[in-house]
């Protein structure tokens, strides 16, 4: 198995990027290709003891930036490392890619460069969250900003096969976001994705709340790409919000320090607990292609992380059993 | 003054509602009003010591309950709790209204009862949330659900107001939620709402992304009712689980549980920091009264809280203010 690299992509790029990719080599069985600034990339793999029969190098001279707008970026930018890394999936020796760069702009190549699978109109963001009961599967966190009620399906679909293949979630749960549980709730579209959901899906609970998004009540929560996007940063915002509050109150007093010092490990794995870069990347369902996003912060632990998830998918053939069952 | 308080509104009514009155009656100079089913009421007022003359009860033999259809309610409980008091606010012997009922009945029966100020289309509500800086304030929190721009653009005029003369925050910062901080950034509604802000508030900072929330970077927070309305609940969610979580993991460990013990006074401290209910209720700003909406599952502290911030609105003669602003 060989996994493609975006060595550019993100805030910490080449550092994190590659420091996170030779963890992955380590670790897994896997063979990497890192795209990117060809004298770059191997500055950085200069720092690591490696075994380099596994980690190809291949120059993209051109690098998209953050925010850059990603229709653009695509059409212009044929060069880049994200359209250069995407066009090698055509060639199945290139197995998955995996990049924390930006988000429109991935999606917009994978889109143009891959394809759609069979019976899927638009590719959509998942995302494995965090909840009090093992964790939830969220999608879509941002690809589709205005879907038809046909896409949330769609999603909805991929989900379950997402949940069962890869994550190992026999019949999951499905729940439809929304501002409250009764039915009639919401907007004209939430009313209308209801009552298709319900027709279409055995499994589906019914409407949940945004509050009980970190219960577990469901295995997969279904949302528009704008809902899904601003529900997952509050969410991230709230806990560095919350952390840094806690730390200055905490600084203030030396007894309450006292306290969080003895506390500190298991804080610390409390923290871990909530971590996103612990479950990799989010992973870009409906393209022909298996395409892992990361988050533009990326620690190296977190692109180690989401070239396993990567990994994992390759491994359990999602794309064929994904497009066998949607079509069905 | 005299503020309505609806005695059935909320999970615990009417316990917690009668329980905050009173408290508020006793630590603020203002006089009552109950309304709600007169011998539950009374019975619950039984168990206190007050100022008998400074408390009214008015019965409404009807109960919106929490989950009923809002226009419904309105069109065939008109002896509500809810319908008999807003109407209250049509006499000037009645000068606020305070309900933890159903938030959707209270929109509705205020927008038919009392109708809206000159200028003013559609309500909305208001909601101060804690940041790192203080506070910012939120609108529209679930009103409005699917908005047009216009309304968007009255609901900032109104919350520049509110900022102003209720929160002695002068010329507010005032953003855009939206998910990315450009403004080509997010549906077309968004845009579109980037381009009118700009143009008609002077004070108008741009996008702000659903992380930045809490982060104090701006006073005010514009948004659509479903978007709003998901951003409060995933923060309530968030931090209802991640307290359970930490409840969890401490109890697992003696030395840790140590620590919180230790700690309990400051987590305490951060704990109210945190709590909505100490910013009293949520003003559904636009109809022509006053109107405060708090939390289904209010404490007696929270109401108090809303009666103090109803109080407050009062005081600076809000509405006459706000209507003279936004029509000019």
């Amino acid at each position: 198995m060989r996994i493609v690299i975006d060595a550019m992509g993100g805030d910490f790029a080449p550092e994190a990027i590659v420091a996170g990719t030779i963890e992955a080599v380590k670790e897994l069985d896997v063979n990497v290709t890192l795209v990117g600034i060809e004298d770059k990339v191997k500055a950085e793999l200069g720092k690591y003891q490696y075994p380099h029969s596994r980690v190809e190098v291949l120059h993209a001279p051109e690098v998209v930036e953050m925010h850059e707008h990603a229709a653009v970026s695509v059409r212009k930018k044929r060069n880049s490392s994200i359209s250069i890394g995407i066009n090698l999936l055509k060639d199945p020796a290139y197995n998955a890619f995996v990049s924390a760069g930006n988000t429109g702009a991935v999606v917009a190549a994978s889109t143009v460069f891959l394809g759609m699978l069979p019976g899927v109109d638009r590719p959509g963001i998942g995302l494995v969250i965090p909840t009090l009961n093992k964790f939830s599967f969220m999608i879509d966190v941002g690809a589709n900003t205005e879907p038809k009620p046909e896409h949330l399906l769609q999603y909805s679909l991929m989900a379950r096969v997402y949940l069962r293949e890869v994550l190992g979630v026999e019949n999951p749960r499905v729940g439809l976001l929304n501002i409250g549980a009764e039915e009639s709730k919401g907007t004209d579209f939430s009313k209308e994705m209801h009552r298709i959901l319900s027709e279409r899906l055995s499994n589906f609970i019914g409407n949940i709340e945004a509050n009980e998004i970190f219960s577990g009540k469901c295995d997969c929560i279904i949302c528009d790409g704008f809902i899904g996007n601003i529900a997952i940063k509050v969410s991230e915002g709230l806990m560095e919000s919350a952390g840094a509050l806690i730390k200055r109150e905490v600084k203030k007093d030396p007894i309450a320090l006292f306290g969080a010092l003895i506390m500190k490990k298991r804080l610390e794995d409390i923290k871990k607990y909530a971590d996103y870069s612990e479950y990799g990347g989010a992973p870009l369902l409906g393209v022909n292609g298996i395409v892992m996003i990361s988050h533009g912060r990326s620690s190296p632990k977190a692109i180690k992380n989401a070239i396993k998830a990567a990994k994992r998918e390759v491994e359990h053939n999602l794309l064929s059993v994904m497009a066998g069952e949607i079509t069905k």
